[in-house]
């Protein structure tokens, strides 16, 4: 049992264009870090850091208002010693970006507390802790960003079966490639604002995109990938908040994406592509995101990205 | 190329429970029987027999409204050439059962022209010409009972992605047990009285419990099947209309069931098991199905029961 420890978790696509609120996937190159040392009494934020290391100018130090610090909390209050946890958070994940910054720190918080614990739990079993900081940060329980961020790779996660997670196996030589337009969309704002109902066509359509894409990634078929990596509910509700959207991907489908979609509530934009596509890809999208004079960052990730880790 | 041939298709469980529209079962024991001659011009209907061997009192011999005749008269205009064809059908699926009955007829008269083309097409190619067929008996385009009539055991077939449908993987040591009530449920009227939109928190739990049980099916993962074999939407608008609906499946549950659910719009119910439970289960439902005071039939199947087949 140390005095100290460090985690990373990484970044993730929320839905997953196809599975709203149940289907995620984990980025590589891109996360938050959270050390945890044994301290005063409660959980508390020593520091929050920005990419560049310097002090954060947004995130809060007030644990009850930081996913890393709420979910540490959760976890060491229900398995702690009793004693105190100072957290340093080095947030890697832009803030508001739809790349799951939230989850990520939560996922890392836990993690990094759980090897402080006298018998830490298994990973799988920090799922509910790491819910807890990303229920304050969106409003709801949805494991479609920290599921895939804790576990890695693909997770099926449904609201309705939680806190069960179901890792999928996914197809080889496909890759993920992310944008992220410098623009914020707040995740509970844009929450509110989808309709309460759908038709009876819609959920249809949508669960049987669904239920084709699952499919396709469990037996390797990418002319049922593309057939199936559809939002027709969701996205069209979202689309009219990110205006570069349709010209990154109309770029993205012309450059050989399998499909493409917002990941999250936005404004980040993914598409997963042929490996082989995946620098070309990046390059469209990003080109497409300047043309509309919006700055971007892109990231290209395999569907096997690991889940977070314990660094020491 | 045979100037005569019989095709047998089998009965069906349509929606699956947890699938609405989308997932079907192919069912072994029960099914109908087609025999097609070449004859005088066009598409006509020689006879149509009951499963006792006599002339069927109820189905008409028109051959625009027998769903047998219109797949069969789909496909020979397509492909035939320009004689005449006559069709002996025998019903072996009860009529308004719930058991995907128009469906089989439509394969099995699809199945046996095939026969006679000089160039039969394969087997999955047959799809939209029985879906011609269902299209008339059910008033729209789903092919949860013909895509398991033709092709066997369990199928996806979202409306969106037709005429793809995909032959899944099922877990081995479990098997579907049905019982027919002797009730009659119309399939066109009991669709035009579903509720046309369903809310998003409804569209979301039934997606993801689709999501979860394929996924249990793909990974055999009898656990999650029994945590997702479930249909709110859907079930709790028709079982008003088979009285005894809750007794068969508060005794399918009783006796082990992973799940149970109606079969297309009723009145058969389905059940999924583990195949050592199989007898009892359907002894239980039968049982809990006659205490209702209405008599019924069934049959235990595989998961993996064959598709239609040319018998000669």
């Amino acid at each position: 049992m140390s005095d100290t420890s460090t985690a990373f978790a990484p970044a993730s696509i929320g839905n997953l264009g196809v599975g709203f609120d149940m289907l995620g996937l984990a980025l590589t190159g891109v996360g938050d870090r959270v050390t945890a040392r044994r301290g005063r009494d409660g959980v508390r934020i020593a520091d929050v850091f920005d990419p560049s290391g310097e002090p954060h100018p947004v995130l809060s130090r007030d644990p009850g208002r930081n996913t890393a610090s709420i979910a540490a909390r959760a976890l060491w209050q229900a398995h702690g010693d009793g004693g105190g946890i100072e957290l340093e958070i080095h947030k890697g994940v832009p803030l508001q970006s739809g790349m799951g910054s939230s989850a990520a720190s939560a996922v890392a918080g836990a993690v990094a507390v759980n090897a402080l614990l006298e018998d830490p739990l298994p990973t799988r079993d920090l799922l509910p802790f790491a819910l807890e900081g990303e229920r304050y940060a969106s409003g709801g329980i949805h494991a479609d960003n920290v599921a895939p961020s804790l576990l890695g790779g693909m997770v099926l996660c449904p609201p309705a079966l939680l806190p069960n997670a179901i890792p999928l196996r996914t197809p080889e030589g496909v890759s993920a490639v992310l944008v992220h337009p410098e623009l914020k969309v707040h995740t509970a704002d844009a929450r509110r604002s989808l309709a309460e109902s759908v038709s009876r066509q819609q959920w249809i359509d949508q669960q049987g995109y669904l239920a084709g894409f699952l499919t396709a990634c469990a037996y390797g078929d990418l002319d049922l990938m593309r057939a199936t990596l559809k939002d027709i509910v969701i996205e069209p509700q979202r689309a009219a908040s990110v205006p570069c959207f349709p010209a990154i991907r109309d770029a993205a489908l012309d450059a050989g994406a399998l499909g493409v979609s917002l990941s999250g509530s936005g404004p980040s934009v993914f598409a997963l592509v042929a490996t082989g596509l995946a620098g070309e890809l990046a390059l469209a999208m990003e080109t497409a995101c300047g043309a509309q004079g919006v700055e971007c960052q892109s990231w290209v990730s395999p569907m096997t990205a690991p889940g977070a880790r314990l660094e020491h």
